[in-house]
Formats: C-alpha cells, structure tokens, sequence
C-alpha cells in the first residue's frame, strides 16, 4: 500500500490512487466538464455514452490494446466471459461508430464524458481514476479533419478560462519512416527511436554514423523541433524519401489549416519525438496549458474499426481544473425558521443557495452561509462579527 | 448469455444490461442529470464525488450492506485487498460525511450523481449500470429534514417538466414495533410481514386470528393505504402501541411539513408495506412519476455511520427520462467549404450547432442538418426536397 499517493485522504481509507473529490472541487468539476461538453456540442460532436464496463476482446480490440496491461478485469456471472473495466475511452467510440452507427454518414462526430480506471498509478501521474472528455471525427482523412479537432478542443478550453496554451504536433511514424527507408537494421532501429524520443542528439549522431543521409538528417530534423512554420521550413528543405515526404506534407497541411483559422494559437512541431504515442498514424497532438500545468489533452490520427480513418481529441478535465481560473462560487444565504416559501424561492431564482434551518440550533455562519434572509433581503455575513 | 435483456444491442457485443446510449439519449440523459444536480444546488446541497471504486469494507458498511450481494468484487493489485465497485452511492456518501467532512458542522446537505454497477440486473430492470443523483442530508432528525429531502427531489422533477408525480410514504418499522408489542414470535412475524407486503389481506386476517387487539389493527392498516391524509386519521384514531406510537406521530410531522409547503403535491401513505427498504427507520420515500412510467425516486431516514441521524433521496435519472418532456434539440446548420470562421461563430452564438464540411463529398442533408449555411444565412432545409 502506498497511502503516500494519495494525500487527500486518511491512511488505509481508501486505495491509493483513488480519491474523494469534496466541496468546492466536484462541483467545478462537473461545470467545468459540461462546459467542455458544451464546446464540443457547438460544432456537431453528438454525445454517446459507452458503458463502464464491457466484454474485454471489445474494450482491447485496436487503439484499447495500448491500454490492455492497465484495464481491470473481472468476470461477468451472467455470460461467464471476462469484462474490463474501460481505461481508456477513444475504443468503445470506435466501436460504437463502426457498429451501432456503422450505416450513418460519415464523418461521423461525437464525443463522450466519464470515468476510465487503471490498474496502477505511476510516481508522477498517481491517479487511478481519471475523468476524461474527449471528440471522435471519424470516417474523415482530410488534414481539416485533424485542424478541426485541435480547434474544437483549443476552443473548448478556452470557453473554460484556459488560454495561452500551446498545441504540440507529433509525426508518430516519420522517423519509422525514414529508418526504414535507410534500409536500417531492427536493432540499431530501435536504439535510434530511444534516442530519438529522449532527445538525446549526441546519442542519434553517434548511432547514425556511417548510415548514409540520414547520418546528418536525423540530428537536423531533432534540432528542428520548436515553432511549427519554422520546423515545417526545417522538413520542406530536406531531402526526404518518399513515405516521409508524404508526413510532412500532410503535417504540412494540418498545421495550415490550424493557422488559417487560428493566427494566434501556439503551436509548435517535433518530427522525430513519440510522445508514447502508440497507435496514431499522420499527426499526433498534445495540447500544454500555460505555465506548469502540464498536459490538458491529447489526440490526433488513428485507424478505427475496419481501418476506418479517424482523429480524436480527449481533455483530461482534472488537470483542466487545475489550469482553469476558479469559477465564482454560488453565494448561500441561511434562511432562519419561519422564512416564507415565497422568500426562499425568490432567492434561488437570484442566484442564491438556500440554507433553510430545520431547527433553532442551526446557525447561518457554522452553515458557512454568506448571507442571512432578515425578513426582508438577503443581508451580507460580516466575517469576523456576530 | 441473456441477449434478450439487452435489446438495443446487437447479440453478443455487450454483457447482458450494459449498454451504449446514443444521440440524442445520451445528451438528454446528461443534460437531465445536471438539471437535477442544479436543483439540488440550488437548496444548498453541496456536490461530492467519491470514486467509483473502494475497499470493499467500507463500500459495503452500514446501509451498503443491503447491495453487498450486487457489487462486484475485485482485487486491487497495489494493496492486495479486495475492492468493490460501488453498486449505491449513499454508504460513500455516509463514508465522506462521517470522516474527511466529520468536523463540520450538522446538517451536512451533500449532492452526487454517477454511475452505479450491479452483478445481476432482474427481469423487471435488466439494466447492470445505471445512472443516480441524489442528495444526503446528515446530521439532522427534525421531521422538517424529511420533508426537505422530499420536496427538494419533487422540485428537481418539476424543472425537468416532471409534474403529477406522486411521494409514497412508508414506514418499514411500522409493523415490526406492532408485532413485537404483541409478542408474535420470530416465524409468526416473518409470515405476516409478507403478507403485509404483498398487500395479501386475507393472509394477514388468518394469520393474525387470536393475535388479540392486532387482528383487528393490521388488516385495518392495511386498508389504510391512501391519500395520506385520510391514512393519518386511521393511524391517529387507532390504539397503537407507544413504539408505533412514535412512528406514526413523527410520519405525521413529516406529511404535515410537506403538506404545509407544497399543498398541491400528491402524497399517499402505507403504514405496513416494505417496499424493498432495507435499511431505513422512519419514513421511507418512493416518488412515482404520473401514469405508469414507474419509480422515480427512493429514500427516506437512515441512520449512517456511528448512527448519526441522516435522510436522502435517490433519483434514478434513466426512469426520470422516461417521464420527462423531450428537450427541443439544438438545430444543426451546414457550413459549406469556404463559409468564414466569423459566421460558424455567430451561428454558434445563436444556438446552432455547427457541422463544418470537410471536403467536397460532404452533404447537409447526409450529415442529417436542418439548416443550411448559404453566405448570408441559416436557410431552412426541407425534407424530401433538393
């Protein structure tokens, strides 16, 4: 047990990694979540609602076998077959739209809001219940597919009070691309994309010495990485096979697009980073608040069920919150024993939580009311005094 | 494998009782939901969010005893204890009420809503998830607690267009205090409750025959079961027992309380039935919608953890849905290629969801929109035309 990953609660009351979330902090949760949903909604993302819980070949067929080692799984008594409990919930969209909405046109958009759980927590990201709200685009290959869910979900945020947030653009398959054409070995392959991902330049230029072009490709696509009109510049210019040529044109595109329709959004382009990205294809996204506040989203391009084309974004409303500025609180007001329905109800209407006392010995300021009914108005609670 | 429960889908794709919600379902579920959660809000009731997974002592402590055959269990590989998965969310709430809330101060007023999982469901209601708001009201015994749980949850109804409902009272411990005052013994006793809860007046009658003065009394209880006016006259008039007394003395401020504060609301009273309530004293609450769309709502007084005095109401927001108007869906309007950024937004702002197209192949009427984007305005599309 390490209780030490969960400081919000007592030792041994509840598992680690998994917490209550009290007053004030669900409540802006849940705003905070449907005002998302609101964003998504906006631009013709039809909401679906899987259930937490399904047969496990369902819940890990596709992008769901990343999540496979973190899924739950438990046996269902009325069918005798294995359940997962969903940790991720990008694979049950995907099954929806290729199954129960397999007929409807496409694109297909939607997007869903809820729980997903994971077996176990890591040291920095302790969390073993995560909320997640997210978009699916499916059945679109269009590089405005991919600038519309970054913009969706760039602007989702924003209508939460999260500006100043950059939009990080991976390529998942450029650097597959290029070693492969380079005719590099498995091996070798593998020590490049580790280095790759660490950003370890003396490390690549050591490994890819002697391997031809790609010797002095490598370590200039690495240093390219940082505002996306100049790294797109870096990839323009240089001398790409073919399959490669075809990412950075398409990155070339989708970040286009992005520009087009929002000058002012910072976005910047790593070619050769990952990112854990492990089933995307084209473009990958994670979107970074501003300050410290680490990732607030990720998503890009992926083949749904049957191979379909698709993109997606999921928001982590968690670390939304954490970014947000605080939504103002609703002021309560005590209403004392013999308040009129008529009074009470007409604060509510204002606004205002209504406290009503039940009893002589409830008190408006242990209530934590910030407002007393005198009969007559809504008066406010000096703190400090009575 | 019961496919058969689950007729929305496909055989074999999902357990028996889980299922995906769909548009537009799922948004009016969500919509309903917050709906509710507002109504709550707004009487000072503060919104929590326990995980949807715990220890399973303390999931199934107190009242989560009576779920404990219906949680699943599973084992939490950091802690090697076994966890449940929360089947009802009222013993959490009592959890947070008792411990991290424990040194505020009473009435503590708590709101939730989420999923709950179930192992089985029953031929009646099939469903294995389902969706609960509700409210908690902690620390309080004044009968004016239980009409405010009521009235709290007949309000949340009404915003959400579910009027003619009807608030069943019951007294679980009505007729357990009438046997026990009349010294029926164990196996007696088991039979004539039974009875009592199958409404089975002639087994009550035969049962209870040289019982003494209690075989007159129940089958007239039994018969009282009405308007809860006229059900309070038959308990006031009759010679009870000072435990049962008690009971109906304190159903009587609970009815006077509601009564005085919502004339127009219909309120029954059955003085002996059980109606399934496990673990309430006091009055217990069923809130019927109009015609038959069945159970809306459940609670009534409970004592929660270290027997603090505490009541609450559960509403089941998938029967709520049943019963309640459709809401008007948001309209959807075409952006053909090339419409400005300036006029999705203003499209937006006044109401309209937006489908932008992505290429060429992309059609209005396909995308199922009901306005079209023509440069100057939202046009009407007809159906069966163009």
């Amino acid at each position: 047990m390490n209780d030490a990953a969960n400081p919000l609660s007592p030792p041994g009351l509840l598992p680690a990694g998994l917490m209550d979330l009290l007053p004030p902090e669900a409540e802006q949760e849940a705003a905070l979540v449907e005002a998302l949903m609101e964003g998504f909604c906006r631009y013709g993302y039809e909401r679906v609602k899987p259930p937490l819980l399904e047969f496990e070949e369902g819940l890990l067929a596709g992008s769901g076998a990343a999540v496979s080692e973190q899924t739950f799984r438990l046996m269902d008594p009325v069918s005798q077959r294995m359940m997962g409990l969903r940790a991720d919930t990008t694979p049950q969209v995907a099954r929806i739209a290729a199954t129960r909405l397999g007929l409807q046109a496409r694109p297909l958009r939607l997007c869903y809001s809820g729980q997903v759980l994971r077996v176990r927590g890591s040291e920095l990201a302790p969390a073993r219940q995560l909320p997640q709200a997210g978009i699916e685009l499916i059945g679109g290959a269009a590089p405005e597919a991919d600038a519309e869910v970054a913009l969706v979900a760039a602007e989702a945020l924003a209508r939460v009070g999260v500006t100043g947030i950059t939009l990080d653009v991976t390529l998942p398959r450029m650097a597959h691309a290029l070693l492969a054409a380079a005719g590099i070995g498995a091996a070798l392959t593998d020590r490049l994309i580790h280095a790759l991902d660490r950003k370890d330049a003396a490390a690549v230029t050591a490994l890819a010495e002697g391997a031809g072009p790609i010797a002095a490709l490598l370590p200039r696509l690495l240093a390219a990485a940082g505002p996306a009109a100049q790294a797109i510049e870096v990839l323009r210019a240089a001398d790409l096979p073919e399959a490669a040529r075809a990412i950075a044109e398409n990155a070339a595109s989708v970040i286009g697009a992005i520009a087009a329709r929002a000058p002012d959004l910072r976005v910047t382009l790593d070619p050769v980073e990952f990112r854990g990205f492990q089933y995307h294809v084209g473009v990958a996204f994670t979107i970074f608040g501003p300050g410290r506040t680490g990732e607030l989203a990720r998503g890009g391009r992926y083949l749904s069920v049957n191979d379909e084309p698709a993109t997606g974004m999921t928001l982590y409303p968690d670390a939304v919150l954490r970014a947000a500025p605080p939504a103002p609180s609703r002021p309560r007001c005590f209403l004392p024993l013999g308040t009129t329905a008529a009074a009470g109800a007409a604060l509510r209407d204002e606004g205002f939580a209504t406290v009503a006392a039940l009893s002589a010995a409830d008190q408006a300021s242990a209530l934590r009311c910030t407002y007393l009914w005198d009969g007559h108005r809504a008066v406010p609670i000096q703190k400090g005094t009575g």
